[in-house]
């Protein structure tokens, strides 16, 4: 894709491009207006605005999320980390139930990134927005010096409107619901994992970078009543179910044999003393229902493109109140504690 | 003030702070669970959600922003990186003439960064939101490797209400109207440049970031009739007034004599070959009326703290479009261009 610069002659990011002054204008012009390219960003206030009413037609609550992006490498085998800053904030609006509407993006660059990289990246956001039906309505840009920042880190904010009669939340989970996941685990860091080129490996794994809204309403559809939804990205499955067992005061169980892991995946982290269920994704959903529902939120999300793979992994219990068990394939059970130490750095 | 860390044992940020498991977990509870105390952010979920009907009670429309802020030295005389982030992101949500409600707070981290000094930005940015009567509810915590950042950056979004029957944007700025601003330019841009100790020059300027949405709402009492608003941050004033010209496509003229600039100020620009119109601020509201306006706004301002030194500095005329000119002190008029080159990174 071919992108005209109208108004920058540099090649490579200059502190006058975080000045406040006529450079910095000619960067967001040429670069994030024109690509994102929507009638509130082009406004160019300090802030975007929109009316209430039509929101509040959408439903009765607003999610508001953020997350920042400093992802090393920024492009990796199936998307980078513009796509990344849009679905990864989509997800954190989408778990509460909320369809998201707006999205911020600011982003901090360090002097000499290339004007190209940071193109490259903006047409990727643009790409992901679009395809999910959001718009990025405002942003910020700072430059820092050479070796103050590592190219090029990402903020996105989000707001969304959740619909009536939805109360998704960790407090939910109740003794007797499934534990559902929508499809491998572990892609995602394994993907960055390879792409630093640290290791002397080769593998076809993709990040699993996804916006997950749509299978979430998918599934609102067919089961209003879902108690708890996350995301499993930083920290992995472990992590997600670790705070459910905590915040709801229950046990989980995993059945080890029915949570979908690629064989490739588990060749890594047995070569790397890893585990997968620590691993991170970005288009991993993590749903917890009452057993009487899982079989139709399964079908549900098996008929969705972002679903293929769902199946039940686990059952909430009563005891051991705010531990995660698993099941292993040997019939053996062992306690799945929350991530300690440093998994992978700098994963998203 | 002293601190309890129940569960932080480390005295420095580690990249496992970063890691999405545990110490990321007793990180964030200990520092901003405990610092920013509210309920909506103690819930820990994904996103923080709000019912939108008491939202329709205070106004019809939403207001969302972002900055991004880093600032070197993180602490500097009259303010620091923390009460900057959250001032910052509140005027840029006021200036619409917006009440501001809500804050994210995502941070990045260098490994390294002493938690102490985490807790003092933290400490920090919950001062000033109790100051503003507005809440810090979800946030996102990063950590990378020593070097790929420097020390700390903070990222807030924000969003707000606005009034019905206000409309403030510099679309609207019309010949005849007068330029109004609420005190004195360039203390904050000469308070950092003093505080990198790269100048053997000594002061008592401070930085005069302060919240101007109380001001902005009693000059709204007064006078809905605004035309438009915004804050001379990053630029400064000569940006702010060059972008008025060029979206309304008017001529600004401004009266040097008029325009407060403190003698220190002006001592500095003139050694280290600054201008002040350039110098970015804090704390300062750039305000344009019609004239008939003007003198129960200035007098609306002076009687709020954040105004006191509140006066008319400029008119805009029809012609020439797109240009902000001076009357100099000596009778002299010269064109106050948009801000080329960096003049000092890292400001804000």
């Amino acid at each position: 894709m071919h992108f005209r610069h109208h108004k920058i002659q540099d090649t490579h990011i200059t502190l006058a491009h975080g000045s406040g002054g006529k450079a910095m204008r000619d960067l967001i012009d040429d670069i994030f207006v024109n690509t994102f390219n929507n009638p509130i960003l082009s406004q160019l206030e300090d802030q975007a605005t929109f009316n209430l009413a039509p929101l509040l037609q959408q439903g009765d609550r607003l999610a508001f999320t953020t997350d920042s992006y400093v992802i090393d490498p920024l492009f990796f085998p199936g998307s980078d980390i513009g796509e990344l800053a849009i679905n990864g904030t989509i997800n954190d609006l989408a778990v509460s139930g909320a369809k998201p509407l707006y999205l911020t993006c600011s982003v901090i660059l360090e002097e000499g990134l290339p004007i190209e990289t940071l193109q490259r990246v903006a047409t990727s956001m643009k790409a992901a927005a679009t395809k999910s039906g959001i718009q990025i309505v405002t942003g910020d840009t700072k430059v820092v010096h050479r070796g103050a920042a590592d190219k090029l880190f990402i903020n996105t904010a989000g707001i969304g409107i959740i619909p009536r009669g939805i109360n998704i939340s960790a407090h939910n989970i109740q003794p007797g619901d499934a534990v559902i996941i929508n499809g491998e685990l572990g892609n995602h860091g394994v993907a960055i994992l390879i792409a630093r080129g640290e290791l002397a490996l080769e593998t076809n794994i993709e990040s699993d970078c996804q916006p997950l809204h749509d299978l979430v309403q998918h599934i609102l559809n067919i089961c209003p009543q879902i108690h708890a939804m996350r995301d499993a990205t930083r920290g992995g499955l472990a992590t997600v179910l670790n705070e459910f067992a905590t915040t709801s005061n229950v046990g989980i169980r995993l059945y080890e044999e029915s949570i979908p892991v690629r064989e490739e995946v588990k060749g890594f982290c047995e070569i790397l003393g890893l585990d997968p269920f620590y691993l991170a994704n970005e288009g991993k959903l993590v749903v917890v229902a009452k057993k009487e529902y899982a079989e139709s939120i399964v079908s549900a999300m098996k008929s969705h493109p972002a679903g293929k793979d769902a199946c039940v992994i686990g059952e909430v219990i009563t005891s051991p109140p705010g531990i995660v068990l698993l099941k292993t394939i040997f019939g053996a059970e062992r306690i799945v504690d929350m991530l300690v130490g440093d998994q992978l750095p700098r994963i998203c």
